[in-house]
């Protein structure tokens, strides 16, 4: 059951309604690192500055996260700095700083080649097919992407999309991707360019699996103190990719299920700062959250109930 | 099982990106009689111009509905013309001529007075408090209301609040009235004034069900195609409504059984202009969308599945 994570390993600096974080970690790697080291092991690929502070990423190391991927080039690391809005619904950036990140050639370690689950972070999709070349028979591929290469770099995530079993994007990047408004059209024309599966984030509103046959719903949980929404996706894409590894099915049972764990694991990320809340996480906490998200959305056909 | 209804019975003009009606049946308890009336009985009580084609309301009586409460006042019907954008997402009121509505004083006939179940359609809360005042001792009151209301009508709204059961509104309407932005402390701001049950409608997001001790989910149905999202809201009061006063009952299931039915009403009401879509349908049909709103939502626990 090994998990590989291609991503960013990045400095955040956030502003919410809340207060600020200044060069906390951050990153796609990092977040879903967090979230999926739940479940199982995990191995990261990914590239560090020399001013990166190592000793942060020891309690990953600590959780079964294996570090000897992450590079550690000269120069500065990736820096991202960004502010949340009153309602945390939107953001806004306010420094994207790449640092080592912008010359990043993902070089996955001979050890990391046989891994059977693939998750593909936000990266340039040139990378990420790279990346692909790289492993040697991978079981289940999952890939995410943002508007900047939807728009930037089509030609090369249309080839890469041919060639992963899942994509993981939000409601806006898929209508854009697609050019359809409509999200289940949108989805249809997402899966007939190759990814079997689609899973379509929608913020507080939930997050939406197709399938072949099939569609299932996941609702927001219904927090009541959202304090920092980064890196929602990425934990909800760990806890996604971390429960699939761990059961290793991906029957329609074991897929619904692996969506329940991505949202716990997403409304988890969003309780603190950058990763904090995944330090004193624990499984006990995160079946807890999936019963409370079965108890949510349970309920009886009329003819269950004699009506 | 009497479901009475009180509400605007109207002449709406619609464009979409489909196509535009003129002159089609429009209003509150127009769209909630021709959803509930697949249920139960439904009676209704509103008011229309001497302009009125009250042949075009042969079908609702044909099903049930009794239109003996349906004032008929000298002067113009209440019309209503709007806008939809491409994506349906937002729309533009182009005219509201209130016509006889504007002077309506809702009068309940005696035999109404009786009705155990009742739905305040969106009017001035001043209206809604006089109708609740006429019945004798309902054992269910639903009500809607909208921005104008909690704008222009605070007092008056919040005297409604504390003498109904549920509040049906959509989600800006809930930061609106609680004056949060956070659709949870919303939620039991709301329920801490009076009714004990709110649905908080979300469009294409689907709803949610608070209860004193619980959450219900219910997704937006995956349309390919929205053709009118007009009506959409009281269709949906209309399915929950009639759903309960058939079964007759109000425990955890029931509420939760009806959210679906509402849901399953709401997504077909969108299917066609005005309230064509509910000229032919069925029950069976319902109860078809009923197994895929379920199909679409139910998941296994791991301990169900043995992992």
């Amino acid at each position: 059951m090994s998990l590989l994570v291609v991503g960013s390993v990045a400095l955040d600096s956030v502003e919410t309604p809340f207060g600020r974080a200044d060069d906390a970690l951050g990153g796609s790697a990092t977040f879903f690192s967090a979230a999926a080291s739940l479940f199982c092991p995990v191995q990261l690929v990914g590239v560090v500055g020399d001013d990166y502070p190592l000793e942060a990423l020891a309690f990953l190391e600590e959780r079964g996260v294996d570090l000897s991927g992450l590079e550690r080039a000269r120069g500065e690391s990736f820096r991202w700095a960004g502010a949340y809005s009153y309602d945390l619904n939107s953001r806004e950036t306010l420094e994207t700083r790449l640092g080592v990140f912008a010359d990043f050639q993902p070089k996955i370690p001979a050890a990391f080649r046989s891994a059977e689950w693939v998750f593909l972070g936000n990266i340039d999709p040139v990378l990420q097919l790279d990346v692909l070349d790289q492993i040697d028979q991978p079981r289940f591929v999952a890939c995410d992407t943002m508007n900047f290469w939807i728009e930037g770099k089509r030609d090369a995530l249309l080839r890469l999309l041919s060639r992963v079993d899942m994509l993981l994007v939000n409601d806006a990047e898929a209508r854009e991707l697609s050019g359809d408004f409509n999200l289940t059209r949108a989805a249809r024309w997402i899966q007939a360019r190759g990814p079997r599966y689609l899973v379509i984030k929608k913020g507080e509103h939930g997050a939406i699996l197709f399938t072949p046959h099939s569609v299932f719903f996941v609702p927001g949980f219904p927090l009541e103190e959202v304090f920092d929404p980064t890196g929602a996706g990425d934990a909800f894409a760990g806890g996604f990719l971390g429960h699939l590894a761990q059961c290793g099915r991906l029957d329609e049972h074991d897929l619904r299920r692996a969506m329940v764990y991505g949202s716990v694991l997403g409304s988890y990320a969003v309780e603190r700062f950058s990763v904090e809340r995944f330090r004193d996480l624990t499984m006990d906490e995160v079946e807890e959250r999936v019963r409370a998200f079965r108890e949510m959305t349970v309920f009886e056909l009329p003819v269950d109930a004699g009506v």
